[in-house]
């Protein structure tokens, strides 16, 4: 068996990984670390997480934990996870990181999105952006994998066919996207509470979303060329899911069947993204629970764009499923071992 | 007393209307039709409007009703409306059709969305479009009122002002909506059932929704030149509300003071359209069961875009409320009596 | 125009105050304090209140807010109330205290069940249980009213026809009651964090609650001799909202008939409570946003139990509704006065 | 592999077994029967089990299934259920029978609550109620399964331990239900509508379900002597779940440590149910997706009663889990074989 630590492990990215990692045949869980909830149980924090009583959170002392584990999940704060990775990177780890500190390749980026310096440069520059359907090979022999973020993934997923294929104007791209509250992590804050967000409906961060530059980042790899987009996400009375809504103005007409094969042909040996058929479009409901992403795409002729349409559950593909998606690829195991759960309907 | 009627009531905007007019100081309710629930009294429907246990649904036989009122409300199906509206209209009575058909002013475009022909051409001549921030004037001397579809009130409303301005490039609008699941009618549907719906999220008739030529209408009557938009329509999991997000690309480089000005002035003398402050952002639950319509505008700077957030009660400013605020424009009567309701929160 | 301050303004109760007592006609708010938000407007920190931009929160300073108004209702938190509520009485002001400090009688079980003495016995014994429905008469009168509490309200209002017809066995009382989110306050709280109470639901306080010895303090009175009830609340995954299932064992067999007519003639003239017609049940949607109770009564022949079930919103019936509707006693105005709003369905 | 049919299919239980036999090491689902979805693949009806694009649904012929399975899962309408159980019954098939035809021993209880005759009195005999924790071996051995109700599921398995210990006054138990809306099933009905339900609550078949002569069975046959109980089933805002809150008036007093050491050691190998330590109490939320049961019991000393608190997912425990447990059990497989999910939280 393979031993796991997770490091911040009392948020609901840390107890999704528990709950994918506990029907993991090759996997088992050492150790995992919260300093607020050090010294109680997987058990105490989360009821539903019942049979790890004996599983006890313990502060983060890399030192105590290095021996304890092959593997390193992180879910810790941005900004707190750089030492962290640099540390367990070092010491010949593999190491999956959660958080954002690795995943924006330019350090100056980072440090203008982030608002602190980037003290490991060159750990980040072998950190792998781990989207299997765009790094399926650097990922399979990277030690360190920086997991994306849950908007991102929904919005690369979306576009890469596109993309790849030179159909759209790169400049006027907008992403609409619409997420669950468990993106925003397990808190006491006003904000956050049932009455504030239940039957409500908001936008966030508009034009300032950290996760607008890792999509720029992705979408230029792909292009080759600059992307900007517009990128607004907005808080949905649900706990989970992401649902995209992304608007491609076209380069030249297309007719249905024929953007209709370009995604289906892209993505047919993909294990987790589904491309619906003509007339079908997502619902986040159908993924919930597992790590599929499915996508639609459709033509609105009268204004020449491509409307593509991506679900994903984003604890699952948006975080934790991915995590292990990632983790199997580094350790030449199935990539779906442990993934293929169907998501939860109704 | 003004007696007011009210035809297909007995879907959630008929409903409404009822909530409403019954503490409107003016106007009292003679007639309710329906030919479903024919017979039976309002309360018996509807437990939340017990007291209207003496008012009974009856079948809707124009010439029974012509004398029972001065002012008819229709909240009628497409296509039925149109003989109704116009039986009503040539006996000179007052009427508010919260129907589409006499929405679009060209009967060649009603036909083309609405599959169904014109048979009123005259009538619809006569036709104001109920949206008392574009036609106030012309609303206090009409006689037949088009009350404007839900998503066209939010989208028009967060546009008129960058229209008027000509701040955006009218070719290249995005206008994502999201709405809760009353929008879709009181109806026995799978589609709409608790569990399909509850904690889902879904995009729906992309491309395809009939209020996006009623939208472009009017965005072009603003303009003096055609309008196109993208136009993407969304299911929320929750009863009440429109939020819609609005993409502009602006056609010059403006700061926000500049643009916070033109909505602010704009609307400053409208009594229910609520401009935020700058770094606000409206959530469709702080409209709730109200009249009001909160609107926001962001630039973002790095793709030259204008992001406009609108939010509505679809129930109320985008139905049943403002049919009320057109009939009191109609009457004479002061254009807030019996709306000024502050929205349920939480 | 009366003038009336609000103490502890800006939780859920407060700001319902300001929304019911904005379209009072008598009233005018003259003053709201808040430690929290002091300095901040009541927009700011409720923005469906938008119209109340000057209507500034303030520390509470006793001194100061005394001539600024003649009725003070009081949003504190249990055990703060005493010393304020004291002060306004002794100064001759009309208080209406929304907290728990003076519901209880008998000083020593507040003490029982609070964890903290009661200071104020001379004025706790002139505290009037702004039940109206009990009380009427006493609360015309009264210059101190001890407002109900939400649980309270929709058990005692539930009970009050059986047990005046000695109906039941007083032994065995079951109250199951299910509350919406509100109900537990506006506070950055995990538990009541949305991913926590969304598309749950679970029991608390089971057996130590603290509204049920004011539940048994009332039917006691009723009764005149000891009630003791089992008494269960829950956390419903919605806004607002007291459902409360009574199970009564019957001391003899009883005919559907008589005991509705029991009922109906109990509350014939009751203008907020509404006894339901034989087969109907309340949803508690059906008073979201209303100060009405609704009441419905089964026998189960099989083990002659009477299941009475009432519904009502926990913010209005349940806390600042019943609040106004004692303050329009307490000033001889009409009773129903800014209350008779339909709740909001859907 | 085993051969599996599921006749009754496009259901949300029929879903719900589709979904958990997928991941089920010895199963292979060889038909799905639906009348009104004959025709269409289980990936067209519910598109979370996209991967059952082959899997069409057919019209249920009896013969033309029998040589296609080895296990016959029933989810078919009351009363339709019977002659489909007695004909793969008598041709030597296990049956698992989710509907109620085969739930009352008693032919003529069953007629009286489901208003038609039983016309299989042999099979009816011959049929195991299949709740494990009361019957596993007679399970083990058996060729029909009436698979208990959601309600009695979690009813019964809160009251075992405290009935086999004579604790309860059984006379005077009161079982106050909550479900999801997903126990309602999947149909086209406003009262199931997403604004209907939706931020509401509501009490429904007050005395008169159906559940409630199953529930005293069971429970008469753990006396010995006839129970009688008082049972509410109330319907929850949400998908998935069902609490019950049992009331039992004690015959002694006990302490908490002795309570709690009965349910504990009565439940300690059953691998679904899980008792709660003292002081904590069960969430719906975190059994759901699962076939897990939790349990707490406190004792309400001022009136001498165990409050027992039971959480089930309706569609798994209550449902579709708890068939493919009996399943397994009927073939001789792990018990927990395919079970073991861990509840979805968040």
């Amino acid at each position: 068996m393979i031993r796991v630590a997770i490091c911040g492990g009392s948020g609901y990215t840390g107890a999704e990984l528990i709950r994918i990692l506990a029907s993991h045949p090759e996997v088992q869980i050492t150790a995992v670390t919260s300093e607020q909830s050090a010294g109680r149980s997987v058990a105490d924090i989360y009821p539903h997480l019942f049979k790890f009583k004996d599983l006890i959170y313990e502060p983060l002392k890399k030192e105590a934990l290095l021996d304890k584990a092959d593997v390193f999940f992180l879910a810790l704060p941005h900004g707190a996870s750089q030492e962290v990775v640099a540390y367990f990177y070092n010491q010949q780890k593999k190491v999956i990181d959660l958080s954002a500190d690795f995943r924006l390749r330019d350090p100056l980026v980072y440090e203008q999105w982030y608002k602190t310096p980037h003290k490991h440069r060159e750990v980040l520059s072998n950190a792998v952006y781990g989207l299997p359907e765009l790094y399926r090979d650097e990922i399979r022999s990277a030690s360190l994998i920086a997991n994306p973020g849950c908007y991102p993934t929904s919005a690369i997923l979306g576009l890469i066919p596109a993309l790849r294929h030179n159909l759209i104007n790169t400049e006027a791209i907008v992403v609409d996207s619409k997420s669950g509250a468990s993106g925003a992590g397990r808190k006491a804050d006003i904000a956050l509470a049932c009455c504030e967000v239940n039957e409500g409906f908001r936008a966030y961060g508009v034009a300032t979303h950290r996760h607008r530059p890792e999509i720029e980042q992705e979408l230029t790899a792909i292009c080759g060329s600059e992307v900007r987009i517009s990128f607004t996400p907005h808080l949905l009375p649900i706990d989970r899911g992401i649902l995209s809504t992304i608007y491609c103005p076209l380069l030249r007409e297309l007719k249905t069947p024929e953007i209709l094969n370009i995604y289906k042909d892209f993505y047919k040996n993909e294990p987790f993204v589904y491309v619906l058929d003509e007339g079908l479009l997502p619902d986040l409901k159908d993924v919930r629970g597992s790590n599929f992403c499915m996508i639609s795409v459709t033509l609105d002729h009268r204004t020449n764009t491509l409307i593509v349409i991506s679900v994903i559950d984003n604890l699952v593909k948006g975080a934790s499923g991915q995590a292990v998606q990632n983790m199997n690829l580094m350790l030449g195991l199935k990539e779906t071992m442990g993934l293929m759960h169907i998501g939860l309907f109704p």
